[in-house]
């Protein structure tokens, strides 16, 4: 029984946790693939296009992330099933990265950061947290935890996904209900698979759809936090909103090209906060797990979980 | 039935809030204070020395704030009952405060906010919530709010107290076992009020009793969130456990002088943040209704809530 680890950032790192926690697989790191007859499972990032076909005995592709656009970057990806990384402590580190940025804007943190570099001492209004309106796009795993969290520090919520949901507190939208989602949100948070219908969205129009109402006691504007793929958005877009005050600030996890180029003016931006790709970080520990777990339910003729869809793309 | 608001930074706002939600109290703003015979009730923050003793009818004293150190800064404060501020709303703003800084430092955001003003696209290693120890000093109403919030996110919590407490989920300790509750914390959270025993107690002596373990996969340190009152800390001995590296970071919301004098250091410091005193704003409305809830309680003889104890001064 023999797993491939490949295309990621943390090949090594994975496969030697990979091998501490099980007993019996034998674990290869690409590009030492060996015979190719031996492979039966790949725990995968990006792999090189074209190399997953090659191996002939292929069963089961496992994503590291808990998205899997990376993935169908092959276009030649085998008819195998590939499953999400789906996992209580990844989730854990999502509900933190969300919970810790809406409270950020919305406690005007990144005011209050330039007000110290200018060593000013000045009061800011802020609205109490059941005057802000959360809205959630996508109500996975990831953002279903992250509604109960921050319903719990009394946020209102709503929610959009492609197709109809119901999470308990949350006001669900989904389709083409997306208008009237934005309409009542006052901080976005992008938690969507990248597939050929999400990318892009997160545009020059749909950021002008966000409720722009009045100010007393309220955030001084829209926010946008993205933890998804920053294959979602526009950057130079978002710049613009934020220029014309038709957005007031962002958490950025994710971008159009990672790293961040230099040259991008999100990095300067006062009200932008930037995080290199590090919201929810897959644990090796947690990724060996759910990989041997998964595998024991294939060898069982068990029904696997999480697996991804390929018509809908996640 | 006259009520006079004193010693506050926005009194003509608290008397305008009383006045829309009161039917038939007279609300009158000091200096103003008219006829003294009239005043049964006082609304204070911080009433000049020896004002409120020549109140020949004065029945109650509520303060504005959670804490009442300011009050007692009157030495000659009539021996009427004094009532501190419990509310909702204040809670949940504490408890914002408090989940988001600790949020803050757990996700290293003071260092990728560093990295950002660098341009700078890398990776910092964070522990899992469940490796973070949070240890909260003060297991009163903010308190035990903040650590039922933090514990929601997986924060292993611990508590210390003046006397013994009990709360859900959190390691308490009590009286003398201060050193105990502080080998075993990570991230220290300062919501006591201040007294004539907690003056100064966030000193060098105790920060070097913060636990020091080893830093894979955790902290790089210590950190200090103090949003109860700038008296309980020495911030010189604050700088010095910094620059030493006892301290990893600090979230500071009160000062031992505020506004915090330009000249403090603390301003300039990359991974101190510092907001000025707004952890838990109490709002006009909420407070009036406090105010009317307790003076009609005080009219029908039942007991006053929160009432404050003299002798242990909160």
């Amino acid at each position: 029984m023999t797993v491939l680890v490949v295309g990621g950032l943390r090949e090594e790192h994975f496969a030697s946790t990979l091998r501490a926690v099980s007993g019996d697989l034998e674990v290869r790191v690409s590009p030492n693939i060996g015979r190719k007859e031996d492979i039966r499972y790949a725990l995968a990032w990006e792999p090189p296009p074209g190399l997953l076909k090659t191996l002939p005995n292929l069963e089961l592709i496992v994503s590291v992330g808990a998205g899997v656009d990376h993935l169908f970057r092959d276009p030649e990806l085998p008819e195998v099933p590939v499953v999400r990384f789906v996992d209580a402590d990844l989730t854990g580190r999502m509900v933190e990265f969300v919970v810790l940025n809406v409270l950020l804007h919305h406690r005007r943190m990144t005011e209050f950061r330039e007000q110290q570099s200018k060593v000013e001492w000045k009061y800011l209004p802020e609205p109490a947290s059941h005057d802000v309106r959360v809205g959630i796009m996508g109500l996975g795993v990831l953002g279903g935890a992250a509604s109960q969290a921050l319903a719990k520090l009394g946020y209102r919520l709503r929610g959009w996904s492609r197709t109809e949901k119901r999470v308990d507190g949350v006001d669900c939208y989904f389709g083409n209900q997306l208008d009237a989602f934005l309409a009542e949100t006052d901080v976005l948070v992008v938690l969507l698979p990248l597939t050929s219908e999400t990318r892009g969205l997160i545009n020059r129009n749909l950021l002008a759809k966000l409720s722009q109402r009045g100010r007393d006691e309220r955030l001084p504007g829209p926010v946008l936090i993205n933890a998804g793929r920053g294959g979602l958005q526009v950057e130079s877009d978002i710049l613009a909103a934020l220029d014309i005050g038709q957005l007031y600030a962002a958490s950025l996890d994710v971008f159009e090209t990672e790293p961040l180029p230099e040259t991008s003016p999100l990095w300067r931006h006062p009200r932008v906060v930037i995080t290199p790709h590090c919201a929810a970080e897959s644990d090796p520990r947690a990724i060996a797990d759910y990989t041997i777990a998964q595998i024991e339910a294939l060898r069982r003729g068990e029904r696997l979980k999480h697996v991804v869809d390929r018509t809908r793309g996640y």
